[in-house]
Formats: structure tokens, sequence, C-alpha cells
């Protein structure tokens, strides 16, 4: 019999990777075990994911199930691009700062960043390095890559999409839309996936199932279908092709065939907003974000920071400003938020009395 | 609800990625959920694994759980290697056949293929191509990779496979074991995994798990500390970090901390042979390979193997000559392997009778 | 007989490459002409190199000639950094604007580009991406590449440099100089090449052979004996290692055996300062950079450069604010300086009176 | 003054990489230079290269001259192939054997090499690893590359090479031809270039010319119009793109303008023949390949070859079974061949006398 090696009860705020996976994902393994099937995606869940993935994201619509996000990344902008091509991107941009070089060394693709506010590109951002097309010595800006949500938990509304997909493809290039977030987003906004990947003119998105309570797997899906070439040559040759894909097909389904993909995203929406209704009163904190999806954002002193995180563990955003960020996830509870509000106030307050060692030691 | 999509009971001879998970498995994971636990492989699974490694690989073994058998391959040869290495291995390495280039495409990495009669290198075989070192017009060969079992299903000794690694060694260079089916050949061998890896001086070590019956994930197992340089960040810029690891390394730890690594393979094997005692007396089918692990190599006639197809599923291992591979998993029961004796018997059977159409057409 | 093709009286200040080769080089490739030698370097002049480039460089110094300027880049960040790390830069290096990512695409490194007034790193600046060690998501900030003279045409001091190595060396990091213009450095600064990088701290040099004269032909020179591994499997995997290496070598030679890289670098730097001088005092004309070596850095109107284009050529640096770039070479003449000068006079006075053409057509 | 380093009297039969420029050649880079041209290729001599280059290759023929024959190869198979493709080549072939796998690391091309007789493909050959199509798990066949002449002095006959490329092009494949020797193959031949390039149906081709005498300096010729996709940014990336590239191109026109392509590659061939001629009837020598271009290879004693060798360079071939290659190239003299004629002579000679040095020695 195999032991729990952890607390099962213990949550924290560090990311939406730190929860386990919905009681109706590993259900759905389970119900896709047993017996022989076709391995490498000629399997029943396969094909049907084919379908389910139609009905969110229309008839032309095509996915490749893949291991993990920065596969998905990788692969969708390798699709879009040819070997010369480079991608505009935030510089907060995942594929940027957290994927050490993917893109550049698998792929050989250059990245060219762009400095934000929001963690959004706007048109006039994109043409900051969106120029140079034809000179060999400049790596051709052939793709825009955007994040919905963005790294820093704002949102792109539909229009905003549709507006840098009209750019971005009036100048020639592909739109690739990072969507490791992306029911988190749907949740936000009140509409379809549809809404701002397909019908505003994204061309390739990488659709996150891991951070929305998978054991594991998201995948490439394929929106314009002049795009996309060679997809299942580089899967495999990029070592994200699953044997048994039976089963990541199987989870994606049992996330996508119900609303279980929108409860578990609303819900981890949910409770960022009563965190951040929690400490935005609080003396000391403040919220440095706007709240658009499971993530709240706010600095604090780093020495209440420290107080809080004997109880919950989370990440510092930027240690020089005291910027942290709190991720809730599909489990987290409201006595989890009101505990971590309830830590937060007693910290700041700790550190904020005239007593306080720091506040001594500037005497 | 999730449903079953396909037939649970159907099983056949295809291959063992066919096969689903072990319920034991499905009970790790399930034990391995709920709560929180750290991100990307500092969790109390990964750290127990670590434990259970060095139970069966000795006190130097560090494991890396990856997702899949060519992230394992690619990532062990990189790490034995510099930028201008080239790996000697058999040409039937699944290395390099069956994963589209991914050594060369990710890692820049030469095979050097040498022709085999079994399917094993030998010292002479590598010596073939074990040469050249200091001509920088030479990819130079600073690794050799084995397959165990190979993937012709025979199996190294620990003798074998500690002269091939004297012999390595002794030129400078490294030696990698891809053990996609390191269960099958140790249940084969009769001995412990250490007995033909670490003591016998293999370096680094792809563990197959997929194919033991995990729903996915294998391992890189550093067996040699003076290798393994950056692995972390090999691994993760391959695309192969697992973010919730705790579920690879749950499983991994199922597998091996029981016997259930031995359960399966064993099982596996004894079905091969099973098959193999009653096929190889059915006039018309010859045995080609030695059956040393899970896999049955036989030929017979085409029409007859279309035949025995219409029941079973498995594949022509080389069309040309008419011969068959035949795979058995933990799953396979007897019922499965008697069923197939009859079929082929039937199928031979048929084929065999002067009135067959083919036969009457030559007439 | 071969005709020239071109009009050889007719030079502008484009760039340093628009220039020819010097008649000693000439005479150096027809000295090492005739006979045989063996190829790939084994030869009398590639031998007789590595003593001169000692005489320059100290005793530990090696010479790999290569092709071009982004060869040699890309050798040396090569052989500086394992598979997963990364390179600290300014956002104008031309490594990471002007060579078609060929870091990223040939060598697989990434590049992490800081912003600079003027295109020199300060410890400061390096700080700003060289953190994060360890952490596997992170491209591994593991070298610093400077360029001398910039891009932007200053040069830092011997002491700039001591100081950015020690920083760098200090972090565990290594240092790489991009020194396609090194020798209009060391004629502006006064020193020998060896004050501002061996005895520097620089570990490893790209050193610039075709802007300072040669037909084609570079070097990367690595100064520090603990780098450099695998320099030679390198330079022939990226197809840098010429077979009829003596005639790189020979130029090589003949332009630092003899003092022909100096009287070639300090002519074109003071072509460059007569320029500067005689444009300084041109109304309507600003001098946008230091003057440290080869090239002059002003804004004008676009109008009037677009009318001075008509006898020069030149390019634009920054189309926007009409900065524009002049550079000298080797063959720059006085009077070519003399005909500049005037003719931006002559333009920037049409285009300021009221009854210029551009100023009428608005009227 | 730059003085020479070598014995410029000196030549061998090591390898046409061995010998210098021709007269010639040096005399149009003395043309070509003065003055200022634009740089990376928009220059004049460039221009009229892609005239001179339709006339011996017909008008739908562009060249991309590049600096060496590896980068040349890499470039051609780049362009013709997407990232997941694979080329079959015989496994002689300068790209398998001596090129440190730069089409593997920097292209990510896996080679799929068979074995020949004589160095070359044919329909059957090639089939023996043309197939898989639509297999993910297999590197894609697209490519055919043949190499004229041979690395082991075999010529294709213009039909033969016409019956490859309908092959070939009825599998949806491309062809690309290594040209190294190109010249030596057409004054073989007795035929113009374009009998068994563009009319023989090759798609792109590596030019070869400093075997035929050039400094340095080779091109791409796209043949099909339809492929060659972004050849100028591949070139770039590839770090095959000179500077002054008006010296490569003045080369080439200097070469194909006149007949010193074919003066200098019938030389070399002639010579060649008449090395043959002289020794094919010394008592233990043997040759061991048709002469059909400027290499010779025989077998004969080690110890007489390395008589042989105290006064001529040359390469063993295989020391195993004593083959060795002769040379010649556009620099080879009548007495350079006599002399070494009479050299094997004498040392065929002396080792087959009982009273040799080496057999007493045993005695």
């Amino acid at each position: 019999m195999s032991a729990s090696l952890h607390n099962r009860g213990m949550r924290g705020f560090a990311s939406d990777n730190y929860a386990g996976a919905h009681p109706e994902i590993i259900e759905a393994i389970r119900s896709a075990n047993g017996g022989h099937v076709v391995a490498y995606g000629e399997d029943e869940y396969t094909e049907r994911l084919q379908e389910v993935i139609k009905e969110h994201f229309g008839p032309s619509a095509a996915a490749f199930p893949v291991f993990n996000g920065t596969g998905a990344n990788v692969l969708s902008l390798q699709t879009l691009l040819p070997r010369w091509g480079a991608v505009v991107c935030a510089d907060t941009a995942h594929i940027n700062t957290d994927e050490n070089a993917a893109p550049e060394r698998v792929a050989g693709i250059k990245l060219l960043p762009v400095a934000t506010t929001d963690g959004k590109l706007t048109r006039e951002l994109i043409d900051r390095e969106a120029w140079g097309w034809g000179d060999e010595h400049r790596a051709q800006p052939l793709a825009v890559s955007i994040t919905q949500t963005t790294e820093v938990g704002t949102c792109y509304t539909p229009e905003e999409v549709r507006r840098i997909a009209e750019h971005v493809h009036s100048l020639g290039m592909k739109l690739h839309m990072d969507g490791a977030r992306l029911a988190n987003a749907a949740a936000h906004l009140g509409v379809p996936f549809k809404a701002f990947t397909t019908d505003a003119g994204v061309d390739v998105l990488s659709f996150g199932g891991t951070k929305n309570g998978l054991l594991y797997g998201e995948a490439v899906i394929v929106l314009d279908p002049e795009t996309g070439a060679g997809m299942k040559h580089l899967r495999k040759m990029d070592m994200q092709l699953a044997s048994k894909m039976r089963f990541v097909s199987a989870q994606l389904i049992a996330l996508l065939e119900s609303d279980l993909w929108l409860r578990s995203a609303a819900h981890a929406n949910e409770m960022a907003s009563r965190l951040r209704r929690g400490v935005e009163a609080i003396d000391g904190v403040r919220l440095t974000r706007p709240t658009q999806s499971n993530g709240v954002f706010a600095s604090l002193p780093s020495e209440a920071a420290d107080i809080v995180r004997r109880a919950f563990r989370f990440y510092d955003w930027d240690r020089a400003s005291g910027e942290v960020r709190w991720m809730c996830s599909f489990d987290t509870t409201e006595a989890d938020v009101d505990g971590l509000v309830s830590a937060v106030k007693e910290a700041a307050a700790e550190v904020n009395t005239p007593f306080s060692v720091e506040t001594a030691g500037r005497l």
C-alpha cells in the first residue's frame, strides 16, 4: 500500500503548481485505464479530445497533447516560425524568464522582449521590435507571443487580443497565446475560450491543464488551419510525445467536457478576489496589480512577509521592492484565505509598531 | 462522471505501451494527491525516491525523474558529452531509429551506429566506430549507449556489460544504458539492477517506468558521481521538468519500494516464454531471436500474420522477411497467450494447405 | 585578365567593411602562396601566428583563426559556457542585434541584454542580469560580453575593463571581449592590446581583422589557459575551419608582426577626429556620442542627410531621431573627410534656409 | 615585407587543399581591391557572379557565396529540409565522415548513411533508407545528398544523376549535390556543369572553389527556383556571410568566366591518370578504385608507403588494408608525378627483396 508522505491538509499560496490533481481528474484516469489501446495518440480518448476541443475552439481547431507548458510553448512557436524567425514578447513572459532558454536552445528561436507596465503587449509595444524584415542581420520577427492571463495576473480582453491579432497579421506575422492559465482568463472575462482565441485571431495556443487541476498535461491547439505544419513530427523530436497518451487526453476531456475547468478556475479567481478584499485595507500593505485571475500581488515590509511565511508558503515577486505574489488554486478554501489575511494583518501590525526591532534600529 | 471510451477487456501483443497503468500505481498517485507540496522536485516524494534509488543502485546514485524515454535518453547522453561528442550505438538502438533524431536535434549529438546480429554491442563492434580522437573533422566518440533489454529482446549479462564498460572506460569514453525495459532484464537475469548497472560500470542510466506499468514517467539515474553535470539545468531546458513532480516520483516509489517492478516484469517475461513454447512447434512459424525478456520475434507467412491480426494487434518487425514482434506486458493473461497461439496455429494451417488461394495462384 | 567592375576611386563613410584589403595584406597572401603546406592549420604560418599573438597578448595566449566576426563571437561564447549558459551583454551589442541570432541558433546561448547609455557595461549594469544561479528555470548567466570599441564608437579604458573583469570573476563568470575593432581601441588608448585584454582579465577575445584591412579573417584568442576547451572541435563543427588556413594566418601575421594594425587603425581614428572637428561647428548638426575610435555619430535633419547621401554613402543609426553614423577606414583620405564636411555644410545650410525646397514645398 | 615561411617549391599528394591559390585568382582579388563597395553581397562582383552562374547553370540558378565546403553543405541541406527532415547519403560522404557533425549540430539534420561499393548511391541504395514518411518516430527522409566526384574519386554520369533525381523526386524528396570537386567531374565527363546538375534534376548544389584553386570560397547554387527559401537568412545565421563578399565573388568569377576552372581541373585529372599509368605496373601495388578525377587510390605494403612518405606527403585511406590516397591538384607537375612513381617503384622493390631491412629484421 502506498502511503502519503506529505501533509494532505497543508496548503499555501506559492503556486497553482503546488496543488495536486482534482479528484475528477483521478477518476478520469481510472476510467481510461485497463485494457490495451494504441499508443502515441491513435486511441479513443485522443480522438474524442479532438471533438471536445472543436466544441470549445471551433471546427478548425486541432489539439496536440503534450507533457508540460514549456513543451507546449516551444512547439507552438516552432510550428509558427521558419528557422530564421524571432518572437516579440513581453519581457516578463514565461518563455523569456522561466524556461531556461528552451525556445532558444531547442528551437533556435530568438526572443525580442519588450518592457511593459502590466505584462500586456499592445500594438505600440509590439512595434518596438517588429521591424527589419528582409534584413539578414536581424533575427526576423515573424511571431508575437502573448500570455493569457499574464504572468502578473492581468487579462487581455477579447477586443485587446483582436486588435493585437489584426496588427500582427497586417505585418505578416503570426500570433501565439501562452494559455497556461487560460481557464482563469475565461472565468474572469465571463466569455467562452473561443471569444478571445479563435474568434480574436490567435493562430496557435498553448492550452494549460496542469495549473487548472490536472496531474500533468497541456495541449498545443492549432487554431489557424494554415499553420501547424509538421506538429506531429515536432512533438516527437522535442520529446513531448506521450506513449500512453490516452491518459493525457482523458484528463483534458474530463476538464473540458464538463464545466470542471470553469468551476476550478472561477473558484481560484474568487479566492484571489476574497484575498484582495481582505488585505487591501491593511495598513502597510499595498496592492500592486489589478486582480484579474487567481493571483494577488502586493507589497509589504519584508519583515512582515517573513513573519507570514512562518504559516504560509509564497514567493517574492520582487524582493527589492518588497512585492510578493499570492496564488490561489482550485483547492484553496475560504478558511485558507481568511487565515492568510489574518496572518498578514498581524504581521503588518507587528512591524508597524514603534517598538519593532527594525524601527528601533533606525532611531 | 468520466466514462470509459475503450474496451477495457481488449488486449493485444503490439507493445508494452499499449497497456495502461498498474492499479497499484493509480493508488500511489491517489496517495500522493491532496494538499500542497513544493513543485519541480523539492517535495517529499522526490526526496524519498532518492533513498529508494540508492537502495537499488548504490549510495552514489541520483535520480532525475522525467516524462518519457526519449527525454531520459537525450538528457543522459547530453550530460555525458561535451558539445563535440558522438555516441556509438547499435544501429537498431531506439535512439537511432525511433526518436526522430531527438539526440541530434535537441542535443547536437551525432550517433555512430554499428550493425549487430542480435542488437548487442561488443568490444569489437564498438571499436568499429571508437577511433579518431583528437581529429577535429570527426565527431568525437566519447560515449557508448547500450540498450537493456535490447530492441530485439536480447539481454546483456552482467559480465557482458562489465566487459563493455571496462573497454569503454579504457578508451576514455562513458557508458550509457537505455533501460526502457530494465526490469525485464533484471527479471530474466535473476539479479538485482545493481549487478548489471552500477557494479558493471554503467555511468548514466535511463530507467524505464512506463513500459513497466506506470501512467507516465522515467528517470535518468546518474551512477557515476563524476558525471551528471548540470542535470537539473539540462532537464529544464530540454522540457522534461514536471511541475507536479511528486506524481512521477510517487509512481517510481511504488514501483521500486515494493516488488511491483519485479512482479510485473517477471510476469510479462513468463507470458513471452509461454508464447514461445506455444508457437515454436507450429509448422510455418520460425522463432527468429532468443526470448530473453517480454517479446517474441518470429517469422511466419505474411498471409498468416494478417489472419491472426483479425483478433490480435501486433507489429511487423521486418515486413520483407515476414518477421513479426509479439510483446507481452504486466497485464497479459495466460488466456491471452493461449488465444494468440491458437490463432497462429489456425492461420498457419490455413495458409499451408494446398488449396489456399495463395498457393493455388502459384500453381 | 580580371577586370575591375567597380570604381576603385570611390569611397564613402558607410562601414569599415566597405573598404577592401590593405596592399600589404595582398602582398602577404602572395608570399604565402605557392607550393603545398598542410591544410587546416598545421602549416608554418599558423605556427608563426602563435608566436606573434603571444608577443601581443602574453605567453598563455592561443589563437584560432576563423572566417568572420560572428564566427569568432559564437565560438568564444561557446567555449566559455556549458550548454545551460547565458551571456550578459549591452542591448546594442553586435551579438544581440546584428548576428541573426547565431549565438542562440548555433550555440543555444541565451543573451541577457541590458540597456546602456553609451554602449558600455558597468558592474551595476551587469548586476541587472547577473543573478539566479542555481535556479533551473533561469538560463544561467555565466559569461559577460563587452565590445571594444563599442558599437557606438566608445572605448573602455584598461581600468574599466579590469573592474568589470574582477566583478565578473568574483561572480564565477567569464569575460568575453568582442574586439571587431580592437586595433582602433588600442590606437585610441595609446596602449598595447595586452593592457586592456590579458592584463585586464579578459578570458576569451574575438580579434578583428577584416575591419582593420584584411581580405577576410579574424581569430578567437584564448587568453585564460583554463578556458578554451574543445576550441578546435568547436571551430570545425561551427563551420569556421579554413582548409587553406595559411592565408588567414599570413594576413594576421602581416597585420600584427609589423605596425600595420596600428598605422591603419590610428589613421582611421584620426580621420574620424578630423571629421568630428569639421562638422561640430555646423549649424543643425549635433554630435551625439564621443569620438573614441573610427566612427562619428551625429544628428542632422533627415533632409540634409539625404542631400549628403547623393555624394557619400552612410547609414542612419536611428532614423527616428535623425542620428547618422559616419565610419572611417584605413583608406579614408583627408580629402574624403573634407569633402564630406563640405557636403554636410552645404546640405545643412540648404535645409535651414527659408527658401529650401523642402520648406517651399510646405508653403 | 612579408616573407615566405614555407618552401614554395615543395608539393605532395596529400590533398588538393594543400595547394595554394592559382595566380589568376590572386590577380582577380587585386583587381577587385581598392575603393569602397557595399558589404555583404550588394556589390558589383556578386551581381556579376549571378550572370556567370546563370551562363553555366541556367537562367534559374542563383548563387550564394560562402566561406567553406562544410558551410555550403549545411546551408544546402538546411534550405531543402523542414526541421524534421533527414538526408540519405553514402556512408563515405564528407557530410557524414568529415564535418564533425555540423549538419546534425548546426542544422539539426539526421543523416541516414548507406554503405556503397564505390561511393555512389543508386535508386536501390537510396531505397534502403528512403521509407517511413508520416511516421513521427522516424526522422523524415526528405532529401538525398550525392557527392560529385565522390570521396573515393568516382564520378556519376549525367544519366546516373538523372535516374537518381527522378527517383528522389518521385518520392517527394529533394536532391543535393556536394560538388566540392565539381570541376574535376566536368573535366572527366567532358560535358558542361549543367549536363549533370540543372539538366539532370539536382535541386541545390554546393559548388566547390577552394579545391579548384581559390584562396577560399565556395557557393551554394540554388537550381530549383522552388527551393532555397530563406537562404540569405540561413547564410547569416550559420556564420557564412562574408562582409567583404566582393572578394569571394571575384574569385568565383575568375574561375568561371574564363576556362580557368577547366584548365585547372583537367590538368589535375590528367596528372592523376599519369600517376595511375605509372604505378599500375609496379609489382606489389594494386589500384583499388577507378581513376575518374584527380585522385588515385592504391594498396601497397605499409612499409613501402612509409618509405615513399620520406619524400612525398599523402594519406592512408584505410590503414588496415594498406590503401592509400594520392591527390593531384592544379599545380601538380609531370615531374612531381614521375618522382612519386619512381619513389613507389623503389620502395616496392625494397620491401619485396629478401634482403630488405624490414625483412632482415625479421630473420
